[in-house]
């Protein structure tokens, strides 16, 4: 990515963004947010997320320090996931973030709607 | 993705992320709030974002209501971005993401490079 003078930070808030930011980073924050100490399986069901895409956004936000992981040596072996320091810090931002997203819901529903049926018209009369 | 009676709004804040989560929407509502008005290459350069994805941002931002188009019929013709009143209530969320995420861009680093050496080390040992 190109650097510029008038935005400095941009780069750096594109680094951290590109992974606390995704949607599913999110919904995992806010889920062990809620619940202190989830499981592999149960994260899975609470979000209706893939297999592959949990197992990724997992390791992702244990990389980053948001998550830790651990593993119970007992049979059969139990892993377990929960917020870090860090992790716990991250939860402010998210639930602004979560509040915003639920509360303007309706009107992007609105507008995406509006959007759509203003491009088919325009469509139909090109 | 499968509904759960433990997350009910998952689903709905899903849906809200996987639009205004990303990334270069974040950083496209910041330089509008700064800025007030930016044409396309403005905020091309601005950012450092690549002519595709810029254009793709703009439009689903604008289609979600964020963010207006405005066209001015001169020579050369002129397209404006500016937020929305929706836009401009994004900004305290993408605010708050913003400030986290430059707030803690050091600690993540270190996390993210203790977390390869580990890997290495098991990589090697394995």
């Amino acid at each position: 990515m190109a650097e510029d003078a008038k935005c400095p930070d941009c780069k750096r808030i594109n680094e951290v963004l590109t992974r606390v930011g995704d949607r599913w980073s999110v919904l995992v924050v806010i889920s062990l947010a809620e619940y202190g100490t989830l499981r592999f399986n149960e994260l899975k069901r609470h979000l209706g997320i893939s297999q592959r895409m949990l197992s990724l956004t997992l390791k992702e936000l244990e990389r980053d320090g948001l998550v830790s992981r651990t593993y119970h040596a007992v049979i059969p072996p139990k892993v377990e996931y929960a917020l870090t320091e860090l992790g716990q810090s991250f939860r402010e931002p998210v639930k602004v973030l979560g509040v915003w997203a639920l509360d303007n819901l309706a009107t992007i529903d609105a507008a995406r709607a509006a959007y759509d049926a203003q491009s088919e018209e325009q469509a139909k009369s090109a």
